[in-house]
């Protein structure tokens, strides 16, 4: 399988610690895919035209684009504890807290964009309201803790790690430990996760 | 159930057409919910700290914060044919091909929000990014339309119908129709479903 990858991408590193925990690795081929909202890239876009990673072409030449549908998919690769669980009321209660990390990362991601414009196309308002949602779902992901555990990962633990990476990788100036300190004490736990250690944002 | 609701956003559209569509439209009570990327809705946010619809309380209290996601939990409340196919690889290559209109969606609402910003604060580079990938996704879904069917619509249809009317309410002046013309031939039937005349963005 070829992957759309970079190691900058939280959505990414979804799917690669996904394919770690599930020993689905080496089957991945690594392709440097470089993304931003001002320049399209037209490579990744024969693949999938939203010009967005993780982006993953499976063995028989479908393309996949969505770190979720990624997940899905791998967890269609073996007979395992699945990434989602298979039985409801878990799985929507596992795609529910799924949900709530990566609009996380969905907000942050546009919050560090609205940052890093230039004078003149930088809107104040939106850093606000960024900023407002930042706090309030610090205090979400701070009282909604994903649980310790031994074995593989599940998706919800892979989401919640890949918010704590990305705020220490882009918002290390915010003391999100501080201000979420039950959620730092459970990141410290992800980052000795030797999937985790594996794909640390650079 | 309770849902935050607004006749303009496609996403909650898709849950609205769902809901016709599985006979579970009678049991949601709507609230009308206002959100805006520069304007956080605290009374939303006691439900979703994203701020974001559509919103969804369950009836037990429990809060389901993404289209996807409620569209998962409302397969679970009833026995028939799924929105979502419940076996592989069915079900991964249905959540793709929404993976892809979805992103069509973000797509189209980020472009509107810069679009729509004042002078001073709107970002060129974004707004050609953006017009780069409308018309590559024009041409997708123009390339990988949904079938056309006679019984209950599933979530790909629901989902690519609801791109083409946001597409209609909200870019009338690019003459989509005449770029993407199968897309529109499949959207005309859409358009004739009971689900989608009522629930057509106003």
């Amino acid at each position: 399988m070829k992957l759309h990858w970079s190691p900058r991408s939280p959505f990414v590193r979804k799917v690669t610690i996904a394919a770690h925990e599930l020993g689905l690795f080496e089957r991945l081929t690594l392709v440097r895919s470089v993304v931003a909202m001002t320049a399209p890239n037209r490579a990744l876009m024969r693949d999938n035209p939203l010009s967005k990673l993780p982006t993953l072409i499976a063995d028989d030449g479908q393309a996949i684009c969505d770190s979720l549908v990624i997940c899905t998919y791998f967890d269609s690769l073996h007979d395992g504890q699945p990434l989602v669980p298979r039985d409801e009321p878990a799985r929507w209660q596992a795609l529910q807290r799924h949900a709530m990390a990566n609009g996380f990362l969905d907000l942050l991601t546009l919050f560090r964009n609205e940052r890093d414009r230039p004078d003149g196309a930088r809107s104040q308002p939106h850093l606000d309201g960024f900023a407002v949602k930042l706090e309030a779902m610090l205090e979400y992901v701070n009282t909604n803790l994903p649980a310790v555990t031994e074995g593989r990962m599940d998706l919800v633990q892979i989401s919640f790690g890949c918010v704590a990476g990305y705020l220490d990788f882009r918002f290390p100036d915010i003391g999100w430990r501080s201000l979420a300190p039950q959620f730092a004490e459970w990141a410290a736990w992800f980052d000795t996760r030797r999937s985790a250690v594996l794909t640390v944002p650079q």
